[in-house]
């Protein structure tokens, strides 16, 4: 943040206002303060009888990896509306939100990942703008190796497992640190 | 927002990005997109025994009306440790965090409530700077009529009649139109 939004003012300064504990943006012209605060990655685990739907990432970051279909969820939106919204747009997939279950905190890049189970509703899918590929995996040839986010790596770990011992739960965990990405797997297709 | 937050310039216009479907505020002049999502608010039920604790609210909005301590997740948090976090700020009460109990999303004003199941640690609290008031309260006699937010009256129905039937359960709802504030509850003490 280099100049105000509000009064487009230059002097910004990073301090802390009266009666807070955290230091905000704050406009020494208008005294507006700036707050920021972590956004929602919404998205869906789509079965289809014993497998699950993954996309292949068109876009960077991690472009050419593998992933479950999520987002932003944006302004004006529902977690769950959210969640079907972004499997359209990226599997052009029509599912059935179900239960929520895993919430990932993500605090060094302030983000919440929000995954729902779901169930396709046909197979009539396929890549949208922002995926290279999307099919149907079964539990043993699931790409673990070249997995997109670990936020998705641990959904679908706790899915198998669960899903082996029978447990229906919502898993909320957080992942603390940025993971180094492999040379090898950068850019990877 | 009146002017870029990057290069300083009025040239904001609300569009449709290329590639995006939603309207956006862009810059005419250096073309940066200014994206705004959804908050967090995360927050505690926290029970000593049978009773649970809420706060009177010392702010506005809903001044003197009665609530569970929440408030926005701040960058960098979990949903956990800001839970805790604002159970201390507002009610001066260190909790142990439980289950993720509700998660309400508000999209007529961009939020997403998600509220924790939480035991206190000891009976050493008191309001914090945002708090008029902190209390405990049997199920008979919470002020279901002077609650502050349909957030929490909806939290604190299902927690008591969970309680009766022995049920555990997450529950993901919406509430998707704004709720007219009775006159005789603006600002009531």
């Amino acid at each position: 943040m280099n100049f105000c939004s509000q009064c487009g003012s230059a002097e910004i300064a990073l301090r802390i206002p009266d009666g807070d504990t955290l230091p905000r943006f704050v406009c020494g012209q208008c005294a507006t303060i700036h707050y920021q605060n972590p956004k929602i990655v919404v998205g869906c685990l789509p079965e289809w009888g014993d497998q699950v739907l993954l996309c292949k990432r068109a876009i960077e970051p991690r472009y050419g990896l593998w992933t479950l279909p999520a987002g932003f969820l944006e302004n004006g939106e529902t977690l769950i509306a959210g969640a079907a919204r972004e499997t359209l747009e990226e599997a052009n997939a029509r599912v059935d939100v179900g239960e929520l279950y895993t919430i990932i905190s993500l605090p060094h890049i302030n983000q919440v990942y929000m995954m729902f189970r779901a169930r396709l509703a046909d197979l009539d899918f396929g890549p949208g703008s922002e995926s290279l590929e999307v099919s149907l995996f079964d539990e043993s040839v699931i790409p673990w190796e070249t997995l997109a986010f670990r936020t998705i790596t641990r959904t679908l770990r706790n899915f198998f497992l669960d899903r082996k011992l029978g447990n229906e739960a919502t898993h909320v965990s957080a992942l603390v640190r940025r993971a180094p990405v492999p040379p090898d797997l950068r850019g990877a297709a």
